[in-house]
């Protein structure tokens, strides 16, 4: 049965998915990039950017089922890029150059209209201003079998959550306080929207951890 | 040099440091205890309650370093019991029995005076009324060369965090969401604080971070 998952979503010890201050220079925000050195030195990652090697430990089998399986993603405007408000024109394609790591369909929230725009390597970004539900019927149907990510960032997620779309949550929590940023947990109540802990291994790098709805009654 | 410390400290992954709800029932709150499975099957903790055995591991490293080297302890008012406003009579001694894990002067937080409590085992439950700094006084006297612990609950480590008092921070994490509750970092910033992550490792039952302001400069 076809999911929407969060998968290889990293946090600081105080819960901010995200550094302040997000910029050109800064995607993650400031501080941001600390969050993800469990997942720079994965195969995963390397053999993204077209490098040899990589560790193939716990960061390494996260790093792969975060970007396995999935037929269509959907990422907040924030995670495409760093422009605010109406596109000023049809420059920008996003942080990840002319191949993005997606290969697929994605679904970029927005409240400008764009036309879509063909990248290489299969995926293709398509600017959705219906809001979060259609976003996700978009995604669905274009992921057939597979499953749907949804890429963050934290407000982004958060929405989804709330909305009660999200199947199961990878997350990388680092051992780093960022003390600002975008918190993820603040006023979510994860129990009573259905999460319980259904999986956790730590590496050097992070304490991963997997939230799942139950499906069986709970112990 | 005498530190103030919080040590062996649980929080949940969302950030809570005891369920909601605390009562006589429930002295952590709904589901609170789900956040010690860490520390119920060391042997310090084992040892504490006259059992043999137990694990010896991270967890046990940990744990023994949580109750160790203290000359005083402070408490806010709800770790000690559950009655609140005044005091109706002298009955309550504190959850632990006749013999507390303190085996040292310990400061209650307190609006409403009560006179000391001598226990078995070398702990004397003192109550201050003069607020937090004064308490802190207190303690660093009574513990001569040894450190002070500040041993919670969430309210009173967030009080003496914000007051730039606490010099080290043991954080147990456990994989648990809880959802409700106490929550730790709320509206703190603890890299402005001062603290960053100097140590970490992980057990079956918690990840552990241990956090400590910079004595040297940061990288």
């Amino acid at each position: 049965m076809k999911k929407v998952r969060v998968a290889g979503f990293s946090l600081s010890l105080d819960g901010f998915g995200a550094g302040p201050e997000q910029s050109i220079d800064d995607p993650l925000g400031k501080r941001g990039k600390e969050l993800f050195q469990w997942y720079l030195g994965t195969k995963t990652f390397r053999t993204m950017f077209g490098q040899e090697g990589g560790a193939d430990g716990i960061d390494e089998q996260f790093a792969a089922r975060a970007m396995d399986g999935f037929g269509a993603f959907i990422l907040g405007r924030n995670m495409f890029g760093p422009i605010r408000g109406d596109w000023p024109d049809e420059n920008w394609k996003g942080w990840w150059g002319d191949n993005p790591p997606y290969h697929a369909p994605t679904f970029v929230l927005t409240h400008y209209p764009r036309d879509p725009i063909v990248m290489a390597g299969g995926t293709t970004f398509h600017f959705v201003t219906g809001g979060i539900e259609a976003a996700l019927d978009l995604a669905r149907n274009a992921a057939g079998d597979r499953d749907v990510k949804i890429g963050g960032g934290v407000a982004t997620v958060r929405q989804y959550l709330e909305a009660g779309a999200i199947d199961e949550l990878h997350l990388a929590i680092a051992p780093v306080v960022l003390g600002r940023g975008e918190q993820l947990f603040a006023g979510l109540d994860l129990p009573s929207l259905g999460f319980r802990v259904t999986e956790h291994a730590a590496s050097e790098f992070a304490t991963h951890v997997v939230l799942a709805k139950d499906v069986m009654p709970s112990k």
